[in-house]
């Protein structure tokens, strides 16, 4: 673990680390399956402000009924944004409920906002072999730019505005289609490594907090085996992170100056390719049937049924006027499937032993 | 058309008609394809109160590699569901939102509510042949019974509660993945002349109010080709039907009292045969391609993304705790396809036929 002592502006440290971290990530994939086509790297420019890349794997559709090299991976997206924009006075209304640490004055034109993050989904077509996802951001809100400020046309020589409020959330989970203990004890043991570095309560809390999110309550089960979850992490008390040990006044070691989250946030996006690389390495391999192809198409369709019925991101995107939904739902599968009343699932069977630990959630270190 | 002179309670009059047109669509069918399996009937308790019927068609998954007949459906529900229970004061509010035309009072423990309905889906395997979806449904809200009546064990026996509003809802749309102008003539005139019978308006209005609903904002396009969908109906003004001629007192002729609508209503029900099946009968047996096959897929998957985003009924019944998620949900696909930036349905294509009408819905009579 290294401390930054960069004095560039939070934003543009955000920016270059998510840069690198997602050639680091699409390079690991790439060189796990050398055969397979690269992925795709689509740039983009949004209208309204910011830029983003997208790089996105999908292997050729086999319209033919030539046999092909079957790759790792059948559909992944990794992708980068750094958007800003102004928030209308709705918006920010939305966001002072869903992130109550945040004082944002009312203002009749709204107010700025930039956002930057990395967020990714990797289906790999192995039913033995998990998909992951994961997404850091960092969100920041400023004070407007003053009357004048739009005849400084270069966007470098405008004076950085007073940040009303920021913060970074993010993540990582993982979602099985048939559950290898120890592939869950390894995903959770490298996340929860990369936390205690800088915080006791950081791994135990956002652990839950992921078990709690990633629940698909009309199925009563969660979508994945977990990971971590969280949001609106900055200087201030966090509603979930304890501030002092119980019944103590001691306080709890934790990141808290915008330095020390972002080394953290660097940290977990760092452990991404030691938590997954090698527990795809080892399920691409496995040999697997119909049967259980069968079953892997079955739980993505519930991870559909998260993605667009309750997943925050993915709703606040659809809403979004301009918003890039290719990019927005890379997220779901090539193919998915839904059976009326499956027999799949049962208790006593492999595919069932998956379901136990998806109803009932279970520290796995 | 028969005006019925039946002096049941409409509660036991769409509850007879449903159940006989569930009847008949699913045997017709079975006669069109004797070689499939049987529709599978479900019939189920709600413990909340009421039943319900569905008959699924799903063909047998293909675990191995044994080719075999190849079913003209590849999945289907047609559901019927008649329950009763009381609505929270919460749901009362939302379904004055929803449905202003009801004055419902406020009870602090709520009012007792019965909704009847069919509803069915049904996907074909043939990418020629097009997806269909319809839904007759009557609703009824009533005065909380006096205390006592809980001593009468017979429901049969307890007096009838005043109703305090009423309506039917309803509708049928057509979602092909290729375009037969033919398919989509025919499949409006016949609502079309089912409509006409009981009043000018009704086929023009529900007709465009199907194109409003019907509409995925994230992809600006519609689901399908349309058809007609209508909500509210009963005795009162209705926010859509115009009472009047344009610029004249003289009255439109509409379907006004129960027995009337519900003739209306009956009429749509008995033409969803004549509507559907003679396309599916000729599309079903058209040769296809892996290419045609991959853009159903993909449409499908934006047949999902409308239903489990937008669709009112859907998002209502994965609210509803105790709801059969089953029987919601059989209106996915079985198979569902997502591509990152798909080249298919560009223009100058047979794809990009099918969306220029997509996103820009026609005139069919």
């Amino acid at each position: 673990m290294s401390t930054s002592t960069s004095t560039k502006p939070m934003r543009e440290q955000v920016e270059e680390y998510i840069n690198n971290l997602q050639d680091q990530i699409v390079l690991a994939f790439e060189k796990l399956d050398p055969n397979a086509p690269p992925f795709k790297r689509d740039s983009w420019v949004r209208a309204q402000g910011g830029t983003g890349c997208s790089c996105v794997f999908a292997a050729p559709p086999n319209d033919g009924a030539v046999s092909q090299h079957e790759s790792v991976l059948e559909k992944a997206g990794i992708n980068i944004s750094i958007v800003h924009g102004r928030l209308p006075p709705s918006a920010i209304r939305q966001m002072r409920a869903d992130h109550n640490s945040m004082p944002l004055p009312d203002r009749p034109d709204g107010l700025p906002f930039f956002a930057a993050g990395i967020s990714l989904v990797v289906h790999p077509r192995n039913p033995h072999a998990p998909t992951v996802h994961a997404n850091y951001r960092y969100f920041e809100i400023t004070e407007p730019e003053s009357p004048d400020a739009d005849d400084v046309t270069d966007e470098k020589e405008k004076s950085p505005q007073e940040v009303l409020a920021w913060w970074f959330g993010g993540g990582s989970d993982l979602t099985p289609s048939y559950l290898y203990e120890e592939d869950a004890v390894h995903f959770h043991s490298t996340l929860q490594r990369a936390c205690d570095q800088h915080g006791p309560q950081l791994y135990p809390t956002f652990k839950k907090w992921c078990d709690e999110y990633f629940y698909i309550p009309h199925r009563q089960e969660t979508r994945g085996i977990g990971g971590l979850f969280f949001d609106d992490l900055n200087s201030g008390t966090h509603v979930r992170l304890p501030a002092t040990l119980p019944n103590s006044d001691v306080l709890v070691k934790r990141p808290s100056t915008p330095e020390d989250i972002f080394t953290f946030v660097r940290a977990l996006g760092d452990a991404f390719v030691p938590s997954y690389l090698p527990i795809l390495s080892i399920r691409h391999n496995l040999p697997y049937t119909p049967h259980q192809r069968r079953w892997q198409l079955i739980r993505r369709g519930r991870y559909v049924e998260f993605n667009l019925v309750y997943d925050r991101g993915t709703k606040f995107g659809l809403m979004t006027p301009g918003a890039r939904i290719e990019s927005i739902l890379m997220s779901l599968p090539e193919t998915a499937r839904w059976e009326y009343m499956s027999e799949l699932g049962e208790e006593g069977t492999e595919e069932g032993r998956l379901m136990a630990v998806l109803r009932e959630p279970r520290e796995w270190v």
